[in-house]
């Protein structure tokens, strides 16, 4: 498994918009981490100048590490920092999209690595939308971006919650057996939305079919993921996917419907083995935060389902189930991901150890 | 509308399995009805003999008829039923489907009327699987239904609950625009699976991605009910329907998520347009049960959802929204129906005002 | 029961701060209301200039009405609604407390007569803390009010949402046998906190054991409503009260869990009775949205619950069921009320009501 | 810390009801136990025959242990335990109350030491109601039951889930300053049923004010564990209690509201004091699922919840937050302590280190 390094060779990094939910995950995720140390947590106004302990209205059931609850929040200044004691080499941003869209850019600029949540910069065709079990070659990406930006930081990405597993799941498929068209519905948790998020008078006995842009994100981003990596560029994946998204009563665990055309048609029993065999590319296999296995296929009638399987390989793990006969395409299943972990900060924390495996990130 | 009987020209009615939640459904509906009036009302062998207000553990919110709670709950045994005075002439069964099977076709045999909410004969070549607005013409398999069995009564369903709105909105396209093609994606509520039904460890904070029988209901019903009616049998619609089923935590209101690839392709607004102005035939249309209007399109972006939009025309108005093309069928949007409404009790005495509608019972 | 008026002899009324989920009641159960016509809707400067219809989320199952949705949303401001035509003469604030203070003293001193949920004002002792099943004498607080504050309008309160259906049931025992301390638990419902209110993320398999400022006000606003009115003022009960107050998963309906040491014992089914037979004082009882019975008291085991029975007497009655003996002190049972129809916006029309009954609005 | 025992030096043990809620936490808590080694699961006639991991619906987040699932389901029957190779020494009960009676008895006539979570000989007294952080003296009710029974087996219980954290909280204050009074209001969560338990339909947008049997128990249990052993017996503490329980929409985590008289009035901080620094007694300080701390008090306005705090001290803690006056009694408070570990398979497992390390059970 991955080596840890000594206190002083880890590298130092600071986490973007420390104080929400993401950026929670990120806070709890990064402690005790082999390779990285938090040096610095970022805010917004509001919070800026209190100590993150106090100022941050911690949602997760892990407890708030001392070291985080002690640092004070700053501003996401690229300026403060590389100024700080150790400098600050990477960042792993929580911020919104709208102000992603600026920060991000300036921390880049000033030679940091970052790895982000916001989608502003999913679809840049230099800037790689990495899920290292899946397209860790599309990391290649960051030499066309440094060398068109002309900075020695970078931005890598990683795609929206339910993308996540919905492309892990596609990509042992389309290996195995090329795809063609897909339709997936998501049934998706609450803290996808952030904090304070969905008011709670709006799910109670409640469904909502419904969340803003996010159909537009599973419709493309798996395209770019399932793309050739091919001089210097990702061509989009020739397959079209029809989205229905929805929000349910549940915390933590998006669950989608899939049925899938394949190119070449395979029994249900070899889409199960396939599934299941499915390994990580060798570059993204020992990673700290690697999921073990990427996917688990579970053969009861009545599962996945969020509260008993959304922690599996700590919540790293792609899980499918009811691999079935579909009627209309070829197979259909239901995969589930844990949003906040696989799908978003532990999502980042993957993509920084494959930069730093590549050497993008020293 | 509807006229209103005296009390002494209603027909006496019977609920089969009354004290479950749909058979409590039925109670309640059939309080005031203008044409019927229950005189009878049957239970398991653990109930028989006491008063249904003792044995019954109500769960709707609306208060138990007074009536009601001082009938007695008898066996459900045809012999006791056409000995009451005055004689049982219909019954509206809530029966689980294993015991349905005998009971009702006992029911039938004694010349009594039979409004069927369980599975058991929905697939039977001679009996009508009905829903007034999309199908009213199938209640003419009940003369062959009593040519063939030689009885006088009759046996009635109908669908599912997740077929029933689902159903009625392709109903409007099909008519308009022809089907060929629709995937299905259901968040059904946990009233569906009657009472105890889920156990609620099994639904907190969670989705359940499976529910027993229901697919396959899903992709077959609708195909009968849209199939055409001639020569005294009903020929399958020649769609095809892929279904995922799911049941989430919501009490009454099945969402379904559905793609259409249509025969004729239509702009969105005439789409939507064929939706709002679908007309049930006339021999429905003017019933005491009937959804005024048997279709609400909503605009909203975020509707309907099912606790905001279930109870629409008394919980029989079928609410379609999000209507909008799809990347690889035609057109997708969302459908709401109340489950334990028009999909279960109102379902099957709607049925039974079109029967009387049409001569079949009276 | 209480005459209608015909449309031109009705109290033209204004609901401030319409667009919140409080004044979305107010709007609902205003409708078609028999002595009250709403002409004019107020709002933040956000939705001030649009279309109430346009501008607000409406959050309530029960349809917004047409005329609401055509109203345009004006300021709070008094010159305005006096200006109306034609003029309006009451309104019924739905206002947050800390705007609240100042508009509805702006509003009173135009001479408006002021029906508020707000806290502002319900510990000014020239503002009756009102309801009308309990203490319509308070109203006589109106005349000191206007000698004192030298104004044809008026203010008047009502309780806090969680401190009604207690007070209610405080009542019919005060009269009874007399009160000295109380023990209450509240299990309190999400819209009790407005919208957005309480994030989904903090009341998902979760309870929220605190709400900010609501044990102060349920330990002493039942103290002043069930005070004695002498002299043009009102001296507190002398009765003690500790209140602990938690948020659960339930949409509408706060129950309360009580245990309450009498001044003269009784037996269970003698306080049973008390509770029953309670009936509000003669100006109170016949107005129109009076509750029919003001407390209805369940026998069995394990009511009142708020999903089953919190729209009993529309909303309005207060349920008390689980009367049993204390331990510690005399009695206890549990209380259940609908916190935004009888607790909030039902509460404050009903006070109107009793106002104009006693000459105080006209 | 507890010293790990070789493999041959395991007790063994079995697990009765093993397929039921408690009966699956029994299992997952014995995993890898440094004492304990489950050789033998009992569950009832429909289970019988079947390997566990065939027959039990799984519902925990954790996964089945591949050794529990490997195990055959047997019958509760003591010659079978004592038969089996190795033979086993002590039994964990997950049975109902009216099945563990007899069955119990049986276990303890043939030898075995007995840990039951049921409530059939709570009130035995010779049977110990053990929490070690509180009682552990009681233990020596055990040579009283030997005696008098003539047996080599023992029962020990632990107290229903409810009692568990609410008397760790109290004995902590009891040590420290006295009680005489005490109000309890609990919110408890839905695996305190059992499974399938609570049906869905009736917590969905609900709360059940009442559990059957519940209150008594609360009422008396602690007295029990609170009391004074002398002369191999215990005298019931004499503190009143009155409690009332209600079931809300939580999976796991009981939380309870709870107002205490003392018998020395203190202040606040010191209140807060003697809670945090309560310590087990020596002989259960450091047994392997002795909680650490026993205690944690949180000084935030809105804690603990059970979402967020009931798995600190690996769900064996007990919290207490919103430490505050009372305006009738002294001190007031919220504890929660999750009710399927704390207070129920992880309090037998305590109960049965502490036999061991006191040489009840070798």
């Amino acid at each position: 498994m991955a080596e840890v390094r000594s206190q002083s060779e880890k590298i130092p990094v600071a986490v973007l918009g420390a104080t929400g939910s993401v950026g929670q995950r990120f806070v709890q995720l990064l402690d005790n981490h082999p390779w990285f140390q938090v040096v610095a947590l970022t805010g917004s106004d509001r919070t800026v100048g209190q100590l993150y302990g106090q100022s941050c209205r911690w949602v997760l059931a892990e407890a708030m590490p001392a070291w985080a609850a002690a640092l004070p929040v700053i501003p996401s200044d690229p300026a403060l920092l590389c100024a700080a004691n150790p400098p600050v080499r990477a960042v792993f941003s929580a911020l919104q999209a709208d102000i992603a869209k600026n920060i991000e850019l300036e921390m880049a600029q000033a030679g940091l690595a970052v790895f982000s949540n916001a989608s502003s910069y999913r679809r840049d065709p230099t800037v790689p939308l990495l899920l290292p079990e899946v397209n860790a070659e599309h990391a290649g990406l960051v030499d066309a971006q440094r060398e068109q930006r002309g900075w020695s930081g970078l931005i890598a990405t990683n795609p929206n919650c339910t993308s996540t597993g919905l492309t892990i799941a596609l990509k042992a498929l389309q290996d195995a057996f090329g795809l063609r068209r897909i339709f997936a519905v998501s049934l998706q948790a609450l803290s996808g939305a952030g904090y304070p998020g969905v008011p709670s008078l709006d799910i109670v006995d409640n469904v909502i079919p419904f969340i803003g842009g996010e159909e537009e994100k599973v419709e493309w981003e798996p395209r770019k993921m399932l793309g050739r990596f091919e001089n210097d560029q990702v061509t989009l994946a020739p397959v079209v996917i029809s989205a229905h998204t929805n929000r349910v009563a549940v915390s933590d665990g998006h669950i989608v419907c899939v049925s899938i055309e394949l190119e070449r048609p395979a029994e249900i029993v070899t889409v199960q083995q396939a599934l299941s065999d499915y390994q990580a590319p060798a570059a993204s296999r020992d990673l700290p935060s690697a999921p073990r296995p990427p996917i688990i296929v579970r053969y009861e009638t009545d599962r996945p389902q969020p509260r008993l399987d959304r922690n599996l390989g700590l919540g790293m793990t792609t899980v499918v189930g009811r691999v079935r006969p579909d009627p209309l395409f070829h197979v259909r299943m239901v995969v589930l991901s844990h949003n906040t972990i696989r799908g978003a900060a532990g999502g980042s924390i993957y993509n920084a150890e494959l930069l730093v495996n590549l050497g993008y990130l020293k």
